[in-house]
């Protein structure tokens, strides 16, 4: 069971996340990349078990080629910068990839306890258990937008030159940085859009499963047919004109 | 018992705040609103109770002003926008000013459950009651630094302005919205400075307490002597030189 495996690298990763703090700054990065690695290996070794001919892609390790056209893809920690700032808005993401299509997506948040499913079979996005489905947002004024830059000023500068009819006129605009997570929360109807130039295949590949079977869109930043592969995304609920 | 209280309340916002989603707009924007209505006359009718003669300052509220020198201070949601978005980086925030001055400061995210203490009778600062003290991070080359911004271009570029030398050289700067909670894990030691130029009295009394009794250091956000009351703030570990 992968909900199992991720529940039990959750119990982990939660147990690093109370106890950072109070450290030296030596300390607290060791243990971030402690986290990191030690997550991964917990779930290649459980993939492993499970599925020993697949391939798998981590972010740390690269990829394990099995010569397979199926193929796990892992980010163990979604949203880094959050766990290390003692923000609980980090997940495990895992997705599977076969013959280069996603088919199934799973993202954790275990501080908070909301895991999110998606896969081909089921067509359909479930938060523990339950469907979920995107907002009916259709007007920027009344949007919810998520931009995905911390407070690095060159990168900023960039997206509100792109942005800006967004940033100016939305309801309300927040940087955040963890792809996942923010895909799933489209995906369930809190928020209404996601722009990010530079997440990565493994920070939102089983998201963008996610959202799309709760009925979001998905573009490449480039304005190109959504490609799990391509470096960031523009995400929406399906409803919202984000593209003048 | 203040904490049982700030429990009682904290179970309520837990609810709401799992709730939301898979909503329209309207509601959504509703819920938030009623969420923190809710949160403070829940919290005020508790105060009122325990202690009939204080008066109370809230943030949807006002004043209740009872001709004491004992004043209550509530905010009922210490980041809003981040429980609207579905992270969970908010708290319910209490403090206690006597004759002007802050006694008892209480910080509770009801999600990760942690609660921060403080009070001038016992001179600590405490995180579900273990003692804390801040980070002896001193290089801003290794510092994790937070900034009190959204996705509003004109306030990151007057942070930009007067900051660029933490912008661009900190270890990581990170966009955090809810004061109370950055103050706290300041004083846990998990990041090391915080600058906000519009934090309210209601957001960070508590907080501001729980820092200065781990070691931290404050300041008004135009330099001054710190003063709960002045929007804004300048907080470290003590040790950091975020003024050149």
């Amino acid at each position: 069971m992968i909900s199992a495996l991720l529940y039990q690298a959750g119990e982990i990763l939660k147990k690093d996340f109370y106890e950072s703090g109070s450290s030296t700054s030596k300390e607290r990065f060791d243990l971030v990349t402690a986290s990191d690695i030690n997550i991964e290996e917990v779930l290649i070794r459980g993939l492993k078990a499970q599925y020993p001919d697949y391939s798998i892609f981590s972010e740390e390790r690269g990829e394990i080629d099995n010569k397979s056209e199926k193929k796990w893809i892992i980010d163990p920690i979604d949203g880094t910068a959050d766990f290390v700032f003692g923000v609980p808005y980090f997940s495990i993401s895992l997705s599977l990839e076969i013959n280069g299509e996603i088919t199934e997506g799973h993202v954790y948040n275990p501080i908070s306890n909301e895991y999110y499913f998606s896969s081909a079979e089921t067509g359909k996005a479930f938060l523990n258990g339950e469907v979920i489905k995107v907002s009916g947002t259709c007007a920027v004024e009344e949007s919810l937008i998520a931009f995905g830059f911390s407070a690095n000023y060159p990168y900023i500068s960039d997206y509100y030159k792109r942005w800006r009819h967004l940033f100016d006129n939305c309801k309300k605009g927040m940087p955040l940085i963890s792809p996942a997570l923010t895909l799933c929360n489209i995906a369930r109807g809190r928020i209404d859009a996601y722009l990010d130039s530079r997440c990565s295949m493994e920070g939102q590949a089983a998201g963008a499963l996610i959202l799309q079977n709760a009925g979001g869109k998905l573009l490449n930043y480039d304005l190109g047919k959504y490609d799990h592969r391509a470096a960031g995304i523009i995400a929406t609920n399906g409803n919202l004109p984000v593209l003048l």
